[in-house]
C-alpha cells in the first residue's frame, strides 16, 4: 500500500506567536518521516524521524525546548511501539540527551524491558552509545517563560500549558509503511511547573501511544494526567476494533475524556485502512499529514489546509 | 450494596514449598481489607489495606520480599486508582520505603500529578511524612536466591518468576463498598534479574490496574512487559463495557494476550454489580475473596476453596 504518515505538535492554548513556527515545524516533520517511507524505510524509523525534527525545533515541548519542572530543570520522556508485534520501548526521567524517542527506539530493539526511567534509562542510552548533552542546552528562553509564568500563576491550566505557552507541544507520529505495518512515536517534556520526577501519559501504553497493525495507531497530546486516566489512545483503538471509524473514534474518544475529566486533549489516529482521525478538544493542535503525496495541515477548529504535491 | 473485596498474590510458576504461604497471605490480606468494608471504610481504604498486608509478607513479590534488580537491589512499584471519578495514584522506582502502595494513595489524594517515579517520588514521601527503612531490610532470603538463580540462568522465564520463585507474587486488590464505589490496588517488586530503572505494567494505568464505576474494576500479575503491551486491565474493562460478564472478559483477555504475546498473566475483575471475574494462564496464581461474608480462595487451576462464613 501507499505509505502514510501523519504528525502533530502539541493540543492546547496555543498562543498567537507560536502559530506560524508551529505550523513550519509540523510541515517540515511529516516530510521528514516521509521520504523514510517513500524509501521503503519501516514504520518505526519513520515516526522517529518525524520526532527527531520536532525534537531538535525550539517552538515543541520535546527534547530541545522541553518545559521546566519545579526545580527548573528539564525531565523528558518519549515512547515508541510497533503495530506488527506490539513491541514498546519507552523512556521517563531523561534529563540530558537531546533525543528521547531515539533512546526509546533502542529500548525496543535492544532491551527485554520496555519502559526505563532515570539514572537506569540514562545508563543504559549510554551503553548503546548516546551522547549526553548539558542538561542547559535543552532549556529555550520560552521554557523558562513558561515556568515564571506558572509560578506567578501557581496552578496547572486546563492543558499542558501556560498562557505564555512553552507547556504545549508534545509531538507525535503514527505511520503506515509500504508493508502495511504500522508503528506510532510520542515524546515530550511533560507540563511547566510540574513536580521533580512526574511521569505523564506519554511513556504510558495505551494512553500517549498504541500500535497495532490489526487495528490502527494513535499518538495523543494534551492533560497528561486525564489523558492517563482515561487511556485515551487505547480507547481509540478499542473503538476502531469494534468497528468505528478512525474519525468518529477520535472524536468520540477525546469528548468523552473531557466530559468525564473536565481537562482537554487532541489525537491523530490512523486505521489500518489508512483512514485518518484527527480531533482536539482544546483550542488548537498543531497537525500534519501526507497522503497519497499530498500534505495537509492546520493548527484551528475545523481548519484544513493543503500544500500539494510534495517533491521529495 | 453488601461489599465484595477480591486479592491476588501473583500469578506465575509457584513452586510447591510457597503455595501454603501465598495462600495464608491471601486469605489474611482479603480478611484485613474486607475488615475496613465493613466498617463503612472506602474500596480505596480497603484496596489499600489489602494490598499493606501482602507488602509486609515475605511469600510476595511486594514491599519487604520484593525481587532485587540486576544490581542486587529493590525498586518496587504501585498503583491505586478510585472508580468515582477515575484519580489515580502511582510510584515507581522506589528503593527504601516499606509500603509503596500507601505512597501511591497519597499521590492520589495529595498531588497533582498521578504518577511520581525516583528521587521525586521519595521526596514526596518524606514531605507526607513516611519514614524511610534501609533498603536491606526489604530484602529477604528467597529474594536472593531467586537473582543468584536467575544470573546462572541468563534469561527471563515467561513470566515474572524464576524457577526458584521469588518473582512470582505482583499483588492486587479490587473492591466495590457500600455506597458502590469501585477502587483497585496494585503493588509489586517487578522481575528478578531486571534492569536498574526497569518500569513494569504495575504503575501503568489501563495495564496493571484500572477502576471506574460505571463498568467495574482490574487487577492483573504476570509478565509485565506483555500486560503493558496488551493494556490488559483496560482490555478487560472495555469487553465489560461491551456487556461481557465479568468471567469471560478476564478470560478472553488473558488468554487474548498470552496468545498474541507468549507469555502468561492474570487478572481478578469486579463488576459493577458484584460479578467477579479470575482467570490465570500461568500454572498457579494465589486469589481470594469476600462476598457475602463468605470467603474463598484458591491457587491451582480449576481450585475453589471454601472458609465458610467470615467472623470479623
Amino acid at each position: 500500500m501507499k505509505p502514510i504518515l501523519i504528525v502533530h505538535g502539541g493540543a492546547g492554548d496555543i498562543p498567537q506567536s507560536r502559530v506560524q513556527g508551529k505550523l513550519d515545524g509540523v510541515r517540515l516533520a511529516v516530510k521528514e518521516g516521509y521520504k523514510v517511507l517513500l524509501h521503503n524505510g519501516s514504520a518505526l524509523a519513520a515516526v522517529e524521524a518525524a520526532v527527531v525534527s520536532m525534537e531538535k525545533d525550539e517552538y515543541f515541548n520535546a527534547g530541545y525546548g522541553s518545559v521546566l519542572n519545579l526545580a527548573g530543570e528539564v525531565e523528558m520522556e518519549a515512547s515508541i511501539m510497533s503495530g506488527q508485534n506490539l513491541d514498546v520501548g519507552a523512556v521517563t526521567l531523561i534529563k540530558d540527551f537531546l533525543h528521547p524517542i531515539s533512546i526509546a527506539h533502542k529500548v525496543l530493539t535492544d532491551s527485554p524491558h520496555s519502559l526505563l526511567g532515570g539514572q537506569g534509562a540514562k545508563q543504559f542510552a549510554l551503553e548503546k552509545g548516546f551522547q549526553t548533552v548539558p542538561p542547559e542546552s535543552l532549556i529555550s528562553e520560552n521554557a523558562k517563560a513558561a515556568l515564571n509564568e506558572f509560578l506567578k500563576r501557581g496552578e496547572f491550566g486546563r492543558t499542558e500549558i501556560g498562557i505564555a505557552e512553552g507547556g504545549v507541544g508534545t509531538v507525535g507520529a503514527v505511520a503506515i509503511d509500504t508493508n502495511g505495518h504500522i508503528a506510532v512515536a510520542t515524546s515530550t517534556g511533560g507540563m511547566s511547573g510540574k513536580a521533580v520526577g512526574r511521569i505523564g501519559d506519554t511513556p504510558q501504553i495505551g494512553s500517549g501511544t498504541y500500535a497495532d497493525d490489526n487495528i490502527g495507531g494513535v499518538s495523543t497530546t494534551g492533560h497528561g494526567e486525564s489523558i492517563l486516566k482515561y487511556c485515551l489512545a487505547h480507547s481509540i483503538i478499542k473503538l476502531m476494533e469494534n468497528g468505528t471509524d478512525a474519525t468518529t473514534a477520535t472524536k468520540n474518544a477525546v469528548t468523552g475524556m473531557t466530559s468525564r475529566l473536565k481537562n482537554t486533549a487532541g489525537a491523530i489516529t490512523l486505521s489500518k485502512n489508512g483512514d485518518i482521525g484527527i480531533y482536539f478538544s482544546s483550542n488548537r493542535m498543531a497537525w500534519a499529514y501526507i497522503k497519497d503525496d499530498k500534505l495537509y495541515y492546520g493548527i484551528e477548529q475545523n481548519e484544513v489546509h493543503e500544500d500539494g504535491y510534495v517533491k521529495t
